[in-house]
């Protein structure tokens, strides 16, 4: 199956998320593969035998978080431009998310824009990093604070690659998962509470459903001015979880789970979510061994990290929270003292 | 008077470019200014008596192509970083073709894109920065082979500032003008091998033309894929003359034309050029004390530097050469001794 990512701005960067066995790629101009060692090893043998190209060159980041750095760029850059690819030439990203975002932004400043694809490897990069066209590096102060917004031409989601992933990073991607059922489709959410995603049916029907679900919403708000903001839910306390822990101490869905779970205590305190629903949504978190509380030394520079945050604004944070599940409602005026009680998960 | 850009794929970032003298600028969200020393000495007190904010930043960068790197913008985004500019934040060029590009690719990929605006006081700046969209940086490989398409919300052109330009970044920004008339408008050309471009109506009436021309191509075609090409008259080879004089012999302005010099000695040697017209233009550069000839040491190696153009695709390269003057013609299958010789002099 193929869904379509439909940009109502910028019809011309639409593109298609193929969903199926990998079928072989046929590309007329130069092309290069930005994976990491890991899924080299496991899987880059059987990648080349897909992509035909006139010229296929390999360039492999270190594998991780911590590497998601200007440097890295210019280290991919420099080797595209060794290679002399120019602007016909096309970037495969092939890995999780940290692969994607950083291809994709290298895609949107070499040569000033040349073409990508996605080949996402893990769960979170197919569920997440494969709609929306945010691409993104790390830096001192914060997560995805540079980067831009820019299309792949296609993604190829098979659910094979899977075979391989870490069940630490599988729950990863189930969290985000979980983010997109709580907030949008109570349905959707119910189901999951039934299913083993372990399933391989299961696992193909929810990353489908959880893509739909998103691409609907990237469609009606490309660059994140409005709607679009409902899929930070849980990720404005997830990128201080993550800074604080280096970057290194939780994976990115992990973080997520846990900035969930904060902000079900905020929603329960503002009445706009009910005890028990706040129980069910942890109970599932916790059904994929992920994380739900974290104790932070500085509750005070936790929150004064959030304005940091890109969706902040002349020092107001829109928190997102859940009303019911599947619904939510954009709060901007919290006070101070319940997100610190959130925070601390009083 | 307002000249409006109109860029018919996305209706949305479409912008004016104001000429006349600089009114207050009121904004409602932090700024930042980013000049470098040279102009902040001449013009900074008078522009932040124009300019309010919540709250107004000045970055200042080194003066000078060398440092057009990624480094610089490094340095600029972390000012921007530790001011906490936001999304609804702008940035302000205030500078030459540099400070705009830079600032420019910088508002590209803060927060995945914020709000800028140019206010250039260089002729090269006016006339050819402040049209188009084109943002980025230098590396090793070559020119501007590292930026972005990136429109700004509006461009402010006040001659004033060029009352205090040195004559021979003049004579660079009146290089980028002769190119818009050889190619698209005989009779502007025409008008100026009689105009005196130091006098300051001419001088308006002149950037007002060329911004004219220039933006009705940029119009047809926002991201160079075919009519942009024009504009790159004599920049193909003015590119390699920069990369060999290390971006410090020759103003960019000054290798354009040595660059279209060597386009007609290409241009006459396939017969699209009358030797009569070539001279007119060499007479029109020589009218504003521009260079019009360069020896390279190793002409081989000129050439082969052409095939790391963003331009080049496939290991060929398109030429833009006048066909009379007022029109042009696209060649990509010049013979290497011509190109040989028109790089020679021949």
């Amino acid at each position: 199956m193929t869904i379509t990512v439909n940009l109502q701005k910028h019809i011309n960067d639409s593109y298609g998320i193929h969903m199926q066995e990998l079928a072989p790629l046929a590309f007329s101009e130069k092309v290069a593969i930005i994976t990491n060692p890991t899924v080299a090893d496991l899987h880059l043998e059987k990648l080349l035998k897909l992509v035909t190209a006139p010229s296929v060159k390999v360039v492999k980041i270190p594998d991780g978080e911590a590497y998601k750095t200007l440097e890295t760029i210019e280290t991919i850059l420099n080797e595209l431009f060794e290679q002399r690819l120019d602007r016909r030439s096309t970037l495969i990203a092939f890995g999780g998310g940290v692969v994607g975002d950083m291809t994709g932004f290298c895609a949107s400043i070499y040569q000033r824009g040349i073409n990508f694809v996605q080949i996402p490897t893990t769960l979170l990069a197919m569920v997440d990093a494969s709609v929306g066209g945010k691409t993104g590096i790390d830096n001192k102060f914060g997560k995805n604070l540079i980067g831009s917004f820019y299309q792949p031409k296609a993604v190829y989601i098979d659910p094979f690659w899977l075979s391989t992933l870490p069940d630490r990073e599988f729950g990863a991607g189930v969290a985000e998962i979980i983010k997109i059922a709580v907030t949008l489709d109570e349905e959707f959410f119910c189901w999951l509470e039934s299913a083993d995603l372990k399933n391989h049916e299961a696992i193909k029907e929810a990353i489908a459903r959880s893509i739909e679900l998103k691409a609907d919403i990237v469609a009606q708000d490309e660059k994140e001015s409005g709607l679009r903001q409902v899929l930070n839910y849980g990720h404005t306390f997830a990128h201080v979880i993550e800074l604080e822990g280096n970057y290194t101490e939780f994976l990115h869905g992990e973080s997520v789970a846990i900035g969930m779970v904060m902000a079900n205590n905020l929603a329960v305190n503002t009445g706009s979510l009910s005890h028990k629903d706040a129980a069910r949504i942890k109970h599932l978190l916790e059904k994929y061994d992920l994380p739900t509380s974290f104790s932070t030394s500085d509750p005070e520079q936790f929150y004064d990290s959030f304005f940091l945050d890109k969706k902040s604004h002349s020092g107001k944070i829109t928190f997102v929270l859940p009303r019911t599940i599947g619904d939510y409602v954009f709060v901007d005026d919290a006070k101070k003292e319940w997100v610190l009680e959130a925070i601390k998960g009083e």
